[in-house]
């Protein structure tokens, strides 16, 4: 997801004297931006990038995850696959425990979409 | 939603000498994000945002907004209302057309939402 950009810089249509200069994300882009906010729109998935982000070394066991968040284990592990399927969290085995970091530049990446939409 | 903001500065738990150093969001702020991201989380308003974002002025006719995205207006109508509700667009009645312009700051508080979560 870090090389999704929002394309706003196109050239303006030309073929028409009357239409609106319109510089729109296409419909492929906009589908990859859509899936990224998806997976963030889940009040709990929310709190788990929090929590995440905020870990000791930027990390966190997934056994210091359900307690926050008051959920099984299972439904929690569901939510960090969908962040993790999103390309927003990095998912480690160590032994028996599961630990999750943010991906380097996934989120700052989002934003910079989101800012440039608005032109800076 | 311009107003919200991730919390990551409150101080952390001193109560326990082995509880991980976690600072979150809480469950309300989460909740509001989340609602905010789910109005993103759909291609069709990602395009629209867009278009809106690129319009003369800064703004857009819903006249001008069906033919882009290839839906009937009623369902155009039906996305930017979500938009609007979730405090990205601001919508302005002209006689028979309804204008559609971003809320100032809005996406940008929400881009700062997702830098403060990686701390910058």
């Amino acid at each position: 997801m870090t090389t999704t950009e929002l394309h706003l810089s196109a050239e303006p249509a030309t073929t028409s004297c009357c239409a609106p200069v319109l510089r729109t994300v296409d419909p492929g882009t906009a589908r990859d931006l859509a899936r990224t906010f998806k997976a963030l729109a889940d009040p709990t998935r929310v709190q788990l990038l929090s929590i995440v982000a905020a870990g000791a070394g930027g990390e966190a066991c997934v056994c210091d995850l359900t307690e926050p968040v008051g959920l099984s284990q299972p439904t929690v592990s569901h939510h960090l696959k969908i962040l993790v399927d999103a390309g927003l969290l990095h998912r480690e085995q160590r032994g028996r425990w599961a630990y999750y970091s943010l991906v380097p530049g996934a989120l700052t990446a989002l934003a910079g979409t989101l800012t440039e939409t608005v032109g800076g």
